[in-house]
């Protein structure tokens, strides 16, 4: 295949090209097919044809990751080509461990805002987090419009709301299967599969050649809700000639097949059937509007109600419930305060927590601070879900807590993952056989071993690119490469501020957290320097300050040692004496102790 | 199975009931057998004939985890039968992640110092850190011997020779086979297998019955060296009679069997085999000697050099092949300075930092920051090990560090685990056959798992027992139960500090990791109650001081009216001024920015 591929692809090119000068506005045969539902009914226009580029102005489409590489989460990458500017996703990223006190992080946009008469619109694949999470952010910034899908806009309304931001953000539905005009690219939404709905894949038409940017997908054959993967549509764009995929790579490392999300729901039904007498727990994602819908499949066909727990879960189904995502009986679902009115065998709770998020529902129940729902012995508590990286300790946590009141946890078969494994990569591949493969979607070593399997698939490994945060890649049909780096990285957000803390307060967090503060305080009468107050040390998350008052007093002896000296010298200096107080303290601490609190000397001269 | 049980049990009770009363200091047949290798000569004893005890006085033996159960690691465990206490390990536990700047965790020996005449020594499984670590501490307070076997001993005398223990510290290695008394028991070593030579299981003769205790173990048939475990012995002890079985938990969600150890040197055979033109990298366990034997295998094999990097691998190899546990042509092992005289292809590095562990050999390789080793593109890196829970961060870190440095990492079939899946469990219940279980060495669902199995293996349900630390369970032949509660949990280790930092020092670290701290110092005159000095606003990892001048001088400003208002009261408390300071800032700041920093006033009065 790989041999043969350099042939094929010239072919393709010239297609591409083709395609690309001679397109008409009129539908395709498979434009005319019937829809195969109401809801998806299918608005794919074609493409409008776009005076050819003059060869000797032709130029390269450029693709520009403000965020998603090298770190998971924080999605966003710029499309530019002259005066256009297409965003791709607009997402957040959970802090990491060493980000101490940080509520979320954002992509620096200064690039965009830099250019913001170029920036078109925000095109968003789909409603995680990691794909939305920042827009309540950014939009304050760039004041642009944002696209996507029903269930997405919906889920961002909701998040523009909060943030009081509804009114000033224009924002619009896209269907699968229509264009929307950019600038001078237009961006089809194609249909896909993940663990929420409504995702998108989109076909970015540029100047340059067409851009496939999955999103995060999977290949689901027998889908809960709504229509499986358009592979037609992929087959059919990549017949026209496909310039660069951009690839979800999360399962890359994994062989095979994803499996349905429907297989889940078998298991729920014999978790039910098994379990007929005890109250049945699911915690899953918050977002994962399939999941909870097959727990209300399972919780009508053995007579049970359900009832939602978790702010995030709440919110989502009762979005997903208004705009008909979601299919339930009328009684099916009951309040939480509702609960006492029904036996224990006749409920089935859906709660958020399934990571071991300290405040979560299920958290809180498993450790007993949960203000309606007390684990019991018997309850039967199901994980449907896989921990994130990182979050292992803390649910295991959780399930041990949960065994210590008695219930029986259940976490085998509970779960299915929402991103293609590298039988599924293959056969995006091979629909859409594109020039160049930038991987996305993933860590580092997701991304080698996802070129590796580009390179399988035919592609040359100069056509394969790994990307790093804030590259530069110019494509054309001549040639693809870096061409410069634009600023990036991530804001810190804490509380109410965005970015007023950096590395250097993050140290200080740092320290602080590991051996605490020494304050050592003195007040100093400026004319004679003499002492007039203190020293007084004070010391917090250093050391049980009852049981070290030996410690604390020799401490004031070095600083009174120190003051003594530096107060007899010709030249009275205060920045000299704080840092000498730093010193000798700090040295006498290491010596005692082998531990390196923060000093701060507190120097009052009148 | 389980219907036969009870029958079953009341012959072996009887059986062993005689054993305890008539046994002979002879050798029994299996005893008789020839050593299958020198190094493994069989010792056994028969325990000595006891007197028996009158069966008015008859009562049980009290098992006392003080640790290692509810957690992972800090395993030590108490047997008490009226004047003797014989200690089970003494490990240590690694911190978890809200143990902000804790180095390790102890146990807490309160109940062994209380009844420290009573403790005859510690008998030790295997020489793991969460086995061994807490030992130059708790010996400095309990000064009794230490029995182990040959290598274990070895890892424990370096470790006191570190404290500078060495001279006071009793301590004797046993053989396998062979049976020390200690009181009114004695404790014969049973050879088993594990991730690190010379680990043992424990029979505990006691007066109320023989406890045996599996320590860390796996059933490897083909070990790398030495014999396999010793399941001969551990069915004639069955045989003779268990009242307990304390068996390892670790894997018991896992079904199967555990592999040998002999399987990961043939998949190093392989990658030696497929990657002859660059320079090998293999990472594991510092202690695992079996693993570097492999890897000196395959590198004699193929013709290269071995450097071994990190110290505390090196430290442990030193021992292990000055005491014979590892085989080693003349030629093979060289320095890390003697690397440059060698081609890449001529080199095999075998390195600690397989965890992730930030200031380990592989991680400072991964960062660019190791002093003797750069990595370069065509570096082969193996990771011989899977992330123990809770290092999978930054095992994925150092991967991709590797990755971006042009290595290729290998992670596949290079490990297997030393703790017993399922069926081995299996197997030791089956020719053990105790009439008590007592999982141990596990969180608690792997010991709600393991009664599970106990249960299905025949043994009834009271008498398996999930303990918590601290817990006495007082077990004879007529009943089981916990019958109190005795001190215990965990000591931080800080530096030099042990027991020195407690919840509250750690809810400090927890304050000033998240928000930072926020210092407001003024001096008063005492008399006239007038400010003289101040108030000065002083930050530390609360914000970025050159950028938020406004908001510290409006802080300011907060104070002086607080100061302004209690100043002027008739009666100047500075308590109050104090706490005052402390609540209208702690206002002022979270309405400001919607955070909470540690506030410290300095009020300093002349």
């Amino acid at each position: 295949m790989s041999e043969n591929n350099d042939e094929l692809k010239g072919k393709v090119t010239e297609r591409l090209k083709y395609a690309f000068q001679h397109q008409k506005k009129k539908k395709t045969d498979i434009d005319k097919l019937p829809a195969v539902s109401g809801k998806t009914a299918r608005t794919t226009r074609e493409v409008k044809p776009r005076k050819p580029k003059n060869d000797a102005n032709a130029h390269g489409v450029k693709i520009i990751p403000l965020g998603g590489l090298e770190q998971i989460g924080m999605n966003i990458t710029a499309i530019e080509y002259d005066d256009t500017i297409v965003v791709v996703d607009c997402g957040m990223a959970f802090p990491e461990d060493d980000m101490l006190g940080i509520d979320c992080v954002i992509p620096d946009i200064s690039y965009l805002k830099d250019n913001i008469k170029k920036v078109k619109g925000f095109v968003i694949t789909h409603g995680h987090e990691d794909h939305i999470g920042a827009l309540p952010y950014v939009l304050r910034e760039i004041n642009v419009p944002v696209y996507a899908t029903r269930l997405t806009v919906a889920i961002i309304e909701s998040k523009l709301q909060e943030a009081g931001m509804l009114e000033s953000t224009k924002r619009k539905v896209v269907k699968y299967g229509q264009t929307i005009n950019l600038g001078n690219m237009r961006v089809e939404f194609i249909r896909t599969n993940h663990s929420i709905s409504d995702a998108a894949a989109l076909a970015i038409y540029t100047p340059a050649g067409i851009i496939v940017h999955t999103g995060d997908f999977k290949v689901d054959y027998t889908p809960v809700f709504g229509d499986p993967i358009d592979l037609q549509r992929f087959g059919e764009i990549g017949r026209k000639g496909v310039l660069a995929l951009m690839c979800d790579s999360t399962n890359i490392l994994r062989p095979g097949f994803t499996m349905s999300e429907k297989t889940v729901g078998k298991t729920f039904d014999n978790i039910f059937a098994e379990n007929r007498s005890h109250r049945i727990i699911i915690a899953t994602f918050a977002s994962n509007v399939d999941r909870v819908q097959q727990i209300i499949n399972s919780a009508e066909k053995y007579n049970r109600k359900v009832v939602i727990d978790g702010r995030s879960m709440v919110n989502i189904i009762s979005i997903a419930r208004e705009l008909g995502y979601i299919s339930v009986k009328n009684n099916t679902l009951i309040g939480i305060d509702e609960m006492k009115n029904y036996k224990d065998d006749k409920i089935v709770l859906v709660t958020t927590g399934s990571q071991g998020e300290e405040m979560a529902a299920l958290s809180r129940m498993a450790a007993n601070i949960h203000k309606k729902v007390t684990i019991k012995p018997g309850d039967v508590i199901v994980f449907s879900s896989s921990p994130i990286p990182g979050n292992e300790k803390s649910v295991s946590k959780v399930i041990n807590e949960l065994y210590m009141m008695g219930a029986k946890v259940i976490i085998e078969d509970t779960h299915v993952s929402g991103h293609p494994c590298q039988e599924d990569v293959k056969l995006i591949y091979s629909l859409i056989k594109p020039k160049y493969a930038i991987p996305v979607h993933g860590e580092y070593r997701h991304l080698v071993r996802h070129v590796e399997l580009a390179q399988e698939m035919g592609i040359p490994k100069n056509q394969t690119f790994i990307l790093k945060c804030g590259d530069v890649l110019e494509l054309s049909e001549k040639q693809g490469k870096i061409t410069g780096k634009v600023p990036c990285g991530g804001v810190f957000v804490d509380g109410l501020g965005i970015g007023d803390v950096g590395n250097a307060v993050m140290r200080d967090r740092k320290i602080l957290s590991e051996d605490g503060l020494l304050i050592a305080a003195v007040t100093i009468e400026g004319g004679s320097n003499t002492i007039l107050a203190g020293p007084e040390i004070i010391s917090r998350g250093f050391v049980y300050v009852k049981e070290a008052e030996d410690l604390l007093n020799d401490a004031r002896d070095v600083v009174l040692d120190t003051l003594d000296k530096d107060l007899n010298r010709k030249n009275v200096d205060f920045t000299k004496i704080k840092n000498d107080i730093r010193d000798d303290l700090n040295d006498f601490i290491w010596k005692q102790t082998k531990r390196t609190p923060m000093i701060i000397p507190v120097i009052e001269v009148i």
